[in-house]
């Protein structure tokens, strides 16, 4: 490569706006496939009628999860959050997959006692957490998303626009393990946007 | 080690044959116990009577996914897919054993509704790629395997050697998760042969 | 820094006391929770009444296994086994988490055949091994309490203290997959001692 060359186009940095719809895509993805098991195993039911549905999801949930995501994701970069581990456009997938593998496993544990699927969400979670970047910045990240995120569920709740099933709702109407699961996708969304919006080059090596 | 010293004998590459016999010990290993635990889950039952079986599969079986994975292994490597990550030696047992315990999980699955298991699955199988070689090489032949190993099972069935529970056959009667788990064998497949037949020495540091 | 300066509070090695308390706190937490699921899922059962009791557990139990996995550390440390790949305070977290996701999903497991449990948690079992230190040190360390830690809790059901639910007890009187989880957390163990006590800063790079 001369001096002058350019970068091939899949090397070049991302500006702000196709950052954040790339993470909206990726997060609106893991989010629909996720809640389609919620519903899927009856933890969790839509209320409304009258909601325009995609696959089995009220529209709002999955936009309200996307956007979650791109604002945590934009946050943690803006606030220049410390990173441990820098996360690549390589790793976008697997961070994806971990969390939405989580997601689906929390569908699949209905029916167990809280202590066991609050446990092993949570052990698989910190897990999550070590593996994607084990430092202050996600950890951050990842306890903000675990008590804003079951917040507003509690409020969507008790709006009365979802429920949780009855062994599904020992958390003020939601489930005991929802904070363990919004803290494994806050910690993957610290990074996010510096791995989508970098080119690989800058990975080093 | 003087420019004469010849390498230790842990340290020689494998010929075709022994690194065939040695990707084919593996497979029959994990091929075996994972259908032990599809048989006992009573995802998956023989329908023939009389032929010799091993564990709790008919001996036909394991047999042919053994012979699947050493092609698989073996095409990769003749057709010289680019690999992101060389796997050495030292890797293959962590292949295996994340491979067998994908097909572990999905007896363990049994009876949880579709979009449940087909997302965990194939969250778990895309995870295994990424941690085994996140590049298209494995990309391909984990979708080969994908399409190949559920078309070979359909016509099992269809022969009326082998049937799938009538909770688990919603993929032409088989499991609607099978090419996920497919996907994640045929992704650890490739690489497998230069991984089995390289001295870990060729590993670098 | 000059030559001294003197390292941060934070890079100092711990002494023995030190260590081996960081790992007690450790082991009895792991344990604790472990056997809390346990019991939440009616795999095992405390026998004596009277027994002083901590979350779900009777006190001897998470003591025990405290005391265990201090020994077990203590001992492959003392007996300078060998290492693959060396672990770091940073590193301690993730392997009790991942220690304590595959006790709690043995909880999870209940009720599933024999087969599938043991296979499911033999694979990952090695996974965690080849994960934490892919070497015979942790190798050996892990099959001296694949073996120990199940002979122990066979001697407990046998004096009455505790019993495993009739669905899990295919053991001489413990679950068959026991082995396995003592398995990995013995191969964790090893290793721990010299993650705690030495300073990041010996990591290298």
């Amino acid at each position: 490569m001369t001096a002058t060359a350019r970068p091939p186009a899949t090397a070049r940095s991302l500006g702000t706006a196709a950052t954040a719809a790339t993470i909206a895509a990726l997060g609106f993805a893991v989010g629909l496939a996720g809640d389609a098991c919620h519903v899927a195993s009856g933890t969790t039911q839509y209320e409304w009628d009258g909601v325009p549905t995609i696959w089995r999801s009220a529209i709002w949930f999955p936009l309200m999860l996307t956007s979650a995501i791109v604002l945590a994701a934009w946050l943690a970069h803006r606030l220049d959050l410390p990173t441990t581990r820098v996360r690549t456009r390589a790793d976008v997938v697997a961070g994806a997959a971990a969390v939405l593998a989580l997601y689906a496993l929390t569908a699949a544990l209905r029916g167990e006692p809280t202590t066991v699927s609050v446990t092993l969400t949570a052990a698989l979670a910190v897990l999550i957490w070590q593996w994607w970047d084990p430092g202050p910045g996600a950890l951050i990240v990842g306890l903000g998303a675990a008590v804003a995120g079951p917040l507003v569920e509690i409020g969507v709740v008790a709006a009365g626009a979802a429920s949780y099933a009855d062994d599904s709702d020992g958390l003020a109407g939601v489930a005991p393990w929802l904070p363990c699961l919004y803290f494994a996708a806050g910690a993957v969304a610290s990074g996010l946007w510096r791995a989508v919006s970098e080119p690989p080059a800058s990975r080093g090596r």
